[in-house]
């Protein structure tokens, strides 16, 4: 199959495949989901995806009808349905399907949903650039929902200034971007937002922290300021579909661009691991 | 029919009808509604929630493919379909249908859908219990969107509290409820929240404050704190299937109950103008 749409056991084509009108999805976005990256058939990161996963379900008082590794079982199962061995992998879960009322409804069970499509690996070497929008976000940014409309117009505010992605930040304190978290490396120090609740807790970031570690390269989690983002060093987004991209401009403005070397040595040591674990290469 | 679905054009019973998975509801909430009340097929303040709906679809940068009398006389004909002349109708609109991206997709036209169910048109002269919440939601509350998820939340703690609606506040300040607005009594003046976009402009609270205009209430538009409202010699909360109730208890206490003969005059102001509107006398 060139694309693939999974809902509690139906399968096909995304652009065929159609759900009730009654799932919580349609009148509340009352769900929760996750997105990694399959290359050469294998789901990166999927452990942690599937327990970040878990774990927004739990935060919004979901139980999933399944295991994890029966998920993880999914998943594989249906990956190697669709024809490209490089994928956006997409799943997520939404309290049922029930007539319209805010509170939960009884005698329901959650809905998976699956979507599956081709991707093209990012080069994440090349240079991106960015804008800044007020977070006029709620407050519960740490739970990975399907209420996602002022990213949406974050995003899109991106598109139309011609960036790649769209800084969030509340007042003066960067929180992260429109589907990614961001880090500045400042004096050979990356600096990122700590975990609560005005930030994802980013698998991608994640990965960052732990390699930082390995390449002796001090971490400083702590609220940062625009200021700090504009005389950073360097600026970087990450997710699971860019992994880790640096900034050229934000706003119109030069940014980065003054500690490439250090920029590099980590940006490899991402690269090394996605390499080892999917047999696959960006750039 | 007993309930009705209608998704651009087709139409069946609200649990038999699907929708494409790739509806931009389905993975971003990327969409606005509306909700009414219709009783003896007469479908009541329909013009100012078209209004309302067509200015959400502007805020969000979203573009109806359908005039006003247009929605308006589609609505009518969906109506008369039901077998209940007394229904609650309910439309919205979504961006469209595409590949999930967070910008906004193009080549797609926004999708309209239409859901109706019977409805029991509320007594309003009973008394409710409320429970206040803190107001975790995003700042587009003026917008009226299906980015749910805390309402959604908040709806089920009053439930589980044995009480009918939630009273969102932030730090101090008294926004609104759940899925309604929230207006207070206190010496002979109607308080209820400015508008900003911390709240809905409610169209209830509209009628509220012209029933109020005609019957010599003063009104004071301005943000009012938990304390006030505790305080308050009569509690309320409107929205169009509730009209204007009030509460006997707020978090477990006593509550309002002090300026009975005023509320009464403005609860029969407002089911007056039900009355000659539809026909339909509530309670």
């Amino acid at each position: 199959m060139e694309t693939l749409g999974y809902y509690n056991g139906e399968i096909g084509l995304l652009d065929e495949l159609r759900i009730p009108m009654n799932d919580r999805a349609c009148w509340f976005g009352d769900g929760v989901y996750e997105a990694t990256v399959s290359a050469n058939y294998r789901i990166f990161a999927l452990e942690e995806h599937v327990n970040r996963f878990f774990n927004s379900a739990a935060l919004l008082s979901m139980t999933p009808a399944i295991t994890k590794p029966q998920l993880a079982e999914l998943l594989y199962t249906l990956v190697y349905k669709v024809d490209s061995p490089t994928q956006f992998v997409y799943w997520q879960m939404t309290r049922g399907t029930a007539p319209r009322t805010h509170a939960f409804p009884e005698q329901t069970s959650p809905n998976l949903w699956v979507m599956l499509k081709p991707l093209t690996l990012p080069d994440i070497y090349q240079k991106i650039r960015l804008i800044t929008v007020e977070d006029t976000r709620f407050f519960h940014c740490n739970i990975k929902t399907l209420n996602l409309l002022p990213n949406v117009l974050a995003s899109e505010k991106a598109k139309q200034a011609g960036c790649t992605e769209a800084v969030f930040h509340r007042g003066n304190r960067v929180t992260e971007g429109s589907h990614s978290n961001v880090h500045i490396l400042k004096d050979g120090t990356l600096c990122t937002a700590p975990l609560d609740n005005l930030i994802l807790p980013g698998i991608s970031r994640r990965h960052i922290i732990t390699q930082c570690g390995k390449l002796g390269i001090p971490i400083d989690e702590r609220p940062f300021t625009l200021e700090e983002l504009f005389g950073a060093d360097e600026v970087m987004i990450s997710s699971a579909s860019t992994f880790c991209m640096s900034a050229s401009h934000i706003d119109g403005y030069e940014a980065g661009g003054k500690a490439p070397e250090l920029l590099r040595r980590l940006q490899d040591a991402l690269l090394d691991e996605f390499h080892q674990v999917t047999g696959a290469r960006c750039a």
